[in-house]
């Protein structure tokens, strides 16, 4: 039997809310399992926040956007370089430091961790933004066997000495296919709701478990959603790789998740 | 016997000019020993040249100087955080992957690699500036094992959430001085003169070695620059704790300093 591993991804209304970081790094340092007790194996990857879109005001630099799409300039790459892999990365791995849990802060670069390749599209230049080519498993091996926990950053490299701005959503999902290989992955995707819910305005109608057939239902009935759907999707594809669970719920909510009554759980069709 | 560790502190003039700093980051890419080739075991610690501060003047973030000291206050921290954990490190990483050397950045936060304690002065408040307690070095030998150099940033930790502002020399020293039970280490101070001078105008008058006897000498003579007298007074206490070899030098010539030929050695007693 593979060891537990979870790959949680947090997102900007966490990092942006002091209380709420705590509470859940907190949680986060104390997340054990039955079976492995308090050395079970975590990573995080984090988002930005508003923070690097505050910098930026600061500084004068101005936020381009080319038909709906946010670009990553070089003055905007350097502020998110500085806010996301300095500035939250370095906090959270102290904060989790003062928790009792070890954890390593990295960026793609570090360690050729995540490899990724500047986007090529035919129609918009993004700028210096990455998607992922490879995951560096053997270091991530190395280092969670030390029980340490990963805390990653979402800037990738190209291995030509170009950082690049990655979204922490993908990062997330990537890592968890790619342990998969080792690990039974638990991929965690924290939320403003509750969880995937039938009436979007009532947090209480949270739908515990979606499998392929009653997502199908749901989306004929269109009870989901429709900005749910690619997360939805993206999580089925997860399953595909190999990843053994995804959840999606309210960061507050960790402890109550781990022992799975918490949140929305995707299961994969039986195998 | 033991196996060779380069530990190598660059300052501000290298990373504040992109020409020099990509020569140097080449040379280190490069290291290697007649015994251990381009596997050989290395550690960098970088300084942050003025980018922290410029990037203070351009938010209105007054530099405090008290008595003649800077004082890290909240804000300053802040920025140093991000331009010496985020943008400096982040940078060097990339490049060095770029020149085929695999390199992982970290502050001291990070796997709880430096210790320090908040500076307790009786007339100064220093502000968030930490004084180094413990180096970590499972972790870095365990790195370094795996052939992956390691790059320093000057921000250490004090396992209660608070990241301190350290000094670049100190971290470089106290990690070679750790590292001395595992490795033969070489401590290395890049300099932007050739090494310790006789005639401090005239670059060609580098003194290739120095011993405690020659030191008193010199030092007798009023031969050394007084701004020198600390910095060597650190050499030999490193080789006091069982540091092999501290080699002063300009940072481009790494290459032949490696093998001897290039910069001031400060030579331990002989024992």
């Amino acid at each position: 039997m593979k060891e537990k591993l979870y790959v949680i991804k947090i997102g900007g209304n966490i990092i942006d809310d002091e209380e709420k970081l705590n509470t859940f790094l907190k949680s986060f340092a104390s997340l054990e399992t039955p079976l492995q007790g308090p050395g079970v194996k975590k990573i995080l990857v984090h988002g930005g926040g508003k923070l690097a879109t505050k910098l930026a005001e600061r500084l004068g630099v101005e936020q381009q956007v080319v038909e709906g799409r946010r670009i990553t300039d070089a003055e905007t790459l350097k502020i998110v370089t500085m806010v996301y892999a300095g500035y939250i990365n370095k906090n959270i791995v102290a904060l989790l430091q003062a928790n009792h849990c070890n954890a390593i802060g990295l960026c793609g670069a570090d360690g050729d961790a995540i490899l990724a390749h500047k986007r090529q599209h035919a129609l918009i230049d993004y700028g210096f933004v990455g998607d992922v080519d490879a995951i560096n498993t053997v270091l991530l091996k190395s280092l969670l066997e030390q029980n340490i926990a990963i805390v990653f950053a979402p800037i990738t490299h190209d291995q030509q000495g170009q950082l690049l701005n990655t979204n922490a959503d993908t990062i997330a999902q990537e890592v968890a296919k790619a342990m998969s290989r080792e690990y039974d992955v638990s991929l965690i995707y924290s939320f403003e709701k509750s969880g995937v819910l039938l009436d979007a305005e009532d947090d209480t109608t949270v739908i515990p478990e979606i499998t392929p057939v009653y997502y199908q239902q749901l989306k004929a009935q269109q009870k989901i959603f429709a900005g749910m759907i690619p997360k939805l999707d993206n999580a089925f594809a997860a399953l595909d790789s190999g990843v053994k669970k995804v959840i999606i719920c309210k960061a507050e909510n960790l402890e109550q998740l781990t022992i799975g009554s918490s949140g929305t759980t995707i299961i994969a069709p039986a195998s």
